[in-house]
């Protein structure tokens, strides 16, 4: 049997929880849920599947230490450098070519972002089995759908076709959906046939490299490079050189949505990608009058809000449907229904060279 | 001619500028309008009226630092320290034995708080002299009324009675005015007969503690132990005494709505207490989009707010008519229509220990 290793993708910049993430704090180091970062409930609960051999992270030079110092027992050479974030296919590009090198070519990979929640953990490991399984035959790209809970316009879709083994819950898949309206998503919501696409992937480093080669040629041939100089003195020049070159696309965009041997195992496990701040309001407990309320908050006649401080005491009175986060230097006051606009708020940030601080 | 001084009553907690204003950093101390605080604004007010001779500031002991960094030049002897506050009844009393004692029983005092705004300063300077000369027969009680020019429920209204001196704008009042609800403050807004109890005064000190010993006898007896140490070494063991024993109460309610040789002033000077923070709105030049923005802020489609941060950066998104206020510990998020309430919250605080140093 070929090895199994967990890859965690650590290079998101998780810009949507301004301002509590920042460039050197993104989205997978906050303790958005209760006392772990997002990115150590991600590293338990890949050491639970049983046949995982090691967990590899993907990441910036700028957070290795971050997170050596929150998973100190990983082993140095399992936390891999990409040198810019350049989107989940090059992330996972590499991952394969290193993994090709260190434990061979069949070595299967479960790839898996680091900032995700998924609730049901033993739902989670039973179904990663499945996958693992399912991609050992090297003939498969496996993606995780998760069975929509909520007509949810967030999230890109996946149209189930033919079950391969409906038993054992894997299909094959029709066609990807990008983000639908919300008339779509209430349709997509009420079939059965369609499921929200997890990011969350299992296959082969071979079959992967070779659906890369396939499908995404400019990819294959930066990896081609960077593979003859991994093990060798060279490696991090060639890296530092090749890497921001390679095309910046996810690995939907760039792989799974061209090839047709993708299969998805349908799985019910509590998953929340965590977009933005209006996700806590189905992840966190509420307080009486339904607030959300992260860290501490004085709150008199105001409902229905969402209330981070960090460090911060933050008071409302009289107000609803609001999300506001406090850090020590940044203060950001919105609406429920604007939280997946934030990027917005970022632009303009990065407009003015005085903010620059911020982000 | 007696002496004339101006008595700036500091003593003012200002509670209803949380966060901003702490108890070791009242409202007086600010600054909402500029560069200079309110405090300073009201002493470089006060030093313009030609014919004042001294200047004094009333205020509590953990202020005096500030205000010898604000003032440098005011001698020591013109800061008079209240143990605690009183409200102005005492605050007043305390500055007229003193008036007394240093520069003679007919020493006229025009008090004034340090907090206020008044836009028109020339115009202010005519009507003090206004003042100063009708009280300086010793018979009177002067009110400073204000012509009101929308029909504000947060102040108090005086009624005007005969004119007296209609060219120089002195007229008895009728009746004092509690704070109205909005029908009434319309009607006395519409109407000639009705001014702003600003809080400001001139009177002869002998004049006043005359009135003090008719209508508020318990405040009189104090002042008068209190006056018996007066320039004795036993002075301020005798004001930490006495003071915090006399009624903390407005002068308004212990004299002058009482007292029968009262007068007042007929003014327009551009006068406005400030009372909370949605006072920012008549007050500051707002941005395109109808905000307030004290320092510094980052807007994307928000309008209608006033958003005042202290070494923060406060940014909104999609958010309207709201008062945000931020400093590095603490954040208010309320209402426009709510700015009044703010006491509530501040009741909220003190209830709980571990907040207390937000206040």
């Amino acid at each position: 049997m070929s090895k199994r290793i967990v890859v965690i993708m650590a290079g998101g910049k998780g810009e949507r929880f301004w301002p509590l993430s920042r460039n050197t704090r993104p989205k997978q180091f906050l303790r958005l849920l209760g006392k772990n970062t997002l990115l150590e409930m991600t590293l338990d609960l890949a050491v639970t599947i049983p046949s995982v051999e090691q967990v590899w992270v993907v990441t910036g030079k700028n957070m290795v230490e971050q997170i050596r110092s929150i998973c100190p027992e990983l082993p140095p050479e399992n936390i891999l450098l990409e040198p810019v974030g350049r989107n989940s296919a090059p992330c996972l590009g590499l991952a394969a070519i290193n993994a090709k090198k260190r434990l061979g070519a069949e070595t299967t990979m479960l790839a898996m972002p680091a900032d995700g929640l998924i609730e049901d953990k033993e739902g989670f490991v039973r179904r990663a089995e499945v996958a693992f399984s399912a991609a050992e035959s090297g003939d498969w790209l496996l993606t995780f759908g998760i069975k929509p809970t909520r007509p949810e316009t967030g999230y890109g879709y996946l149209e189930l076709g033919e079950a391969l083994d409906e038993e054992r819950g894997i299909y094959r898949i029709k066609r990807f959906h990008e983000k639908p309206d919300f008339i779509d998503a209430k349709r997509y919501h009420a079939s059965d046939e369609f499921l929200w696409n997890s990011g969350m992937f299992a296959f082969r480093a071979d079959t992967f490299l070779s659906a890369v080669s396939t499908h995404a040629p400019g990819l294959a041939e930066g990896l081609a490079r960077l593979e003859e100089a991994l093990g060798t003195p060279e490696y991090p020049a060639r890296l530092a050189e090749i890497f921001p070159t390679l095309p910046a696309e996810s690995v939907d965009y760039a792989i799974m949505e061209k090839a047709d041997n993708i299969l998805t195992v349908h799985t019910d496990i509590g998953w929340d990608d965590i977009g933005n701040w209006d996700a806590l309001d189905r992840l966190v407990e509420k307080d009486a009058d339904g607030n959300v309320v992260v860290n501490r908050a004085l709150t008199v006649e105001s409902g229905d809000n969402i209330i981070v401080g960090e460090d911060v005491t933050i008071a409302t009175l009289g107000v609803e449907g609001l999300i506001i986060v406090a850090t020590k230097d940044a203060v950001l006051v919105t609406r429920k229904d604007q939280g997946h606009n934030i990027r917005k708020l970022i632009e303009k940030i990065k407009e003015d060279d005085e903010l620059e601080g911020l982000l």
